[in-house]
């Protein structure tokens, strides 16, 4: 990194971004640091980042954005190379996407390491560390060697490393949420994997998710993300694998943080939604591949089918949670961990058949109620969030309940009505059928163009 | 402007303009109002200038962002509508550009009526206001009645008008200096056309600059802005012409605030340098046909030679900074506004012709003196600045005084290495030739790409 270089030469960098000049990691490195070095103000670095995302980046000048939010960063996370693989997993975040929640312990009951380090809420999509905020004690930060302790013991662990494990990445991540840079796809595929490296991931299952109120907005975007993933993990010696799934309906009927626990917490007994199941199933299967290539496919959908039905994956979960001081008692009792202060029905307009539910509704609505950040100092409320009552292809009487808004109690009028209008109603056979979870192949992330990648 | 419209719905625009969404006067009045009223943060709104940047704006989306910069804005400054057309002038700025200074007084020494509304510097170009500022006691904040009085009187007045009469051109224009988006020329043109606009401008002269270290970087670029300015302008009702003039060199000897006002008086007593001499004809010249569209060229030329010759020009600035209550002591007694604390020699670094002078690096060294503002947050030091004691094509011998850099006292050794390093030096058929000034046809304007127009 060049120390003679200044705010005047990362503004002129800014403007020459421009006008075609090719992002360098040392560039890159400047701009971070001045930034961390409290020399660019918030306001300069997502000038940088909206250039970034508007311009589009070429692959590698991602690899270059990659390195530099890595810095000079050792990896950490070494233990995790003892022996069987450890799989980690990642998902673009999606309105109603509690996965993660349900399928570490899956995967982990099947006997595969799992080392689950997420992150926060991104836009309208939720973040798992955010959610399980919700559970009161959880320890969620871990340093490299407690991680690797935890492991050992218990084959499973969610949370994230402590310190600024990938500086240039903690820089940014926050400002890219509130300053609308989040949904390109060169920023990212380099913040994704820049914290798998930092790490020392060894396998990383992608889920990428599309439609609207996801962070791609369409099949053919996300497809070309997972591709990116892939193909920018492998540059990093990553073995990847993606999984494409819809996000345009939000997914399961929990949105907000607590109220997804509870929701992970019911699947995993069994009582899961049928999306929500084939979305983790694919996900699972995918993880446990990427571990054990040689294991048929059949086989394995069987014993994660067998793992619910047998409460192991259950109990993997509250293993996890109280090896992570979690209290367990909210969902050992049953009463589970939302308890919002104020709830209000959203009823049916009309009768009719549900034929959409749009999740970039519901998620602006989640955001409303405080259980997303829409700025930079904003607090989440963990008890704030959305339960659908009724889904997709259901049959609803005018004035029927089709939804619940947890809030604070206090003005929750605008959320209310974007709740309301989220819902389409009408004929049985305009029912919207979402697209089925889709594993990505190598393929995909080989053909990946190589021009100008914008999302 | 829809009252419902929140920061998330300005996030989610900003996500939608990088995928092809259209700006419309709405969202950017939106976008605008929701920042004025402190509800979006500086970051934000500099993601969402740097995303218009960097993905440009199609002709509609810059009429519409003029729009939406003017507000809901009355037309002011409608006492200039009596009898002859009032001209302004508009630089797009450049290092050294202190032609202002001068074209004023001497196109009102002609009889044209000349009311100049300037503004602040943004980035390495300083503003004609920050330069005004060197002058003890000058009011440069007008009412629009006050200016209305002043122009009854004298025919000529420099200044801002007071209050925020272009609200949104306001809460952008400084942001947009230390956030790297000046270089752009659809956030120029709105920015430019709508002060214009707002202050009820019947006919203005453009200067557009190009090169490095001017606001455009090639002379095909500065003639698409100068074509889009012009036809901006059409599209709001001005009378518009055009000059594009090569900012690659500094223009004249002096580069600053206090030092910049000195060379225009000594310019204005006829002892002015020949690029300096012949842009500010040029810039005459349109100046006064705009105004007199029947008067031949060669008959204008000649009398704008006499108005120096006579020391009439010079009179009427002597007027009227004492008319806007300035000291013109300095002036008069000779030593002139700029007194720096201290001064450095930068010497010939070997012998031979001075190739090149780089405007960049002389307007960067500049900045760093703190002769313009890197952060919102910066103040100007009026004293600092750069006087080059040689200029392209002489020949220097080792140790020679190629310039001499004004400063507070402090560390200058950045600046000074820039200066150093702006010189090049070598053979004499070498030397750079720079770009004549060039008045822009109407066709120029017409012809304008009817596409996306990034700068």
């Amino acid at each position: 990194m060049n120390e003679t270089i200044g705010v005047d030469d990362a503004l002129e960098h800014i403007e020459r971004l421009r006008h075609g000049e090719t992002l360098t990691t040392e560039a890159a490195s400047a701009v971070l640091d001045l930034y961390r070095t409290g020399r660019l103000a918030d306001y300069q670095l997502t000038a940088w980042l909206a250039t970034l995302a508007a311009r589009g980046l070429r692959f590698p000048e991602i690899v270059a954005l990659t390195r530099a939010y890595l810095g000079p960063a050792r990896r950490e996370g070494a233990a995790t190379r003892e022996g069987r693989t450890v799989v980690d997993k990642h998902s673009t975040g999606g309105v109603g996407d509690k996965t993660t929640l349900v399928v570490v312990p899956l995967v982990a009951a099947l006997g595969v390491r799992v080392c689950k380090l997420s992150g926060r809420g991104l836009g309208i999509a939720g973040g798992t560390i955010d959610k399980l905020e919700s559970v009161p004690g959880l320890k969620l930060e871990f340093t490299a060697s407690e991680l690797a302790t935890r492991l050992a013991a218990d084959d499973l662990v969610i949370g994230s490393l402590s310190g600024d494990l990938v500086p240039g990445d903690t820089a940014t991540y926050g400002l890219r949420s509130v300053s609308g840079c989040v949904r390109s796809a060169p920023l990212i595929a380099a913040s994704i994997v820049s914290k798998k490296v930092a790490v020392d991931a060894e396998a990383v299952v992608f889920d990428v998710r599309y439609g609207a109120g996801a962070l791609l907005a369409d099949r053919e975007s996300a497809r070309r993300l997972a591709g990116l993933l892939v193909r920018l993990g492998g540059e990093f010696g990553l073995r990847c694998r993606a999984v494409l799934s819809d996000g345009s309906v939000p997914l399961g009927t929990a949105v907000g943080n607590a109220v997804e626990i509870d929701e992970a917490i019911s699947f995993l007994r069994g009582t899961g939604d049928r999306r929500l199941r084939a979305e983790c199933e694919a996900l699972a299967v995918q993880m446990v591949r990427v571990a054990r290539p040689n294991e048929p496919e059949q086989r394995i959908r069987e014993r994660l089918r067998a793992a619910i039905d047998s409460g192991s994956a259950l109990s993997m979960l509250v293993r996890m949670l109280e090896a992570q001081g979690g209290d367990t008692g909210p969902m050992l009792g049953g009463d589970g961990y939302c308890r919002p202060r104020a709830r209000t029905a959203v009823p049916a307009p009309r009768a009719g058949w549900i034929t959409d539910i749009s999740s970039l509704d519901i998620g602006r609505a989640a955001l409303r109620l405080g259980a997303g950040k829409v700025r930079a100092d904003d607090v989440i409320d963990p008890h704030a969030g959305i339960l659908l009552s009724r889904h997709l292809g259901d049959f609803v009487a005018e004035g029927d309940v089709i939804a619940e808004v947890f809030h604070d109690g206090r003005d929750s009028g605008d959320a209310v009505a974007l709740v309301s209008g989220a819902f389409s109603i009408g004929r049985h056979e305009d029912c919207r059928v979402p697209g089925e979870p889709e594993p990505v192949s190598e393929d995909d992330a080989h053909s990946h163009e190589t021009g100008m990648i914008h999302v």
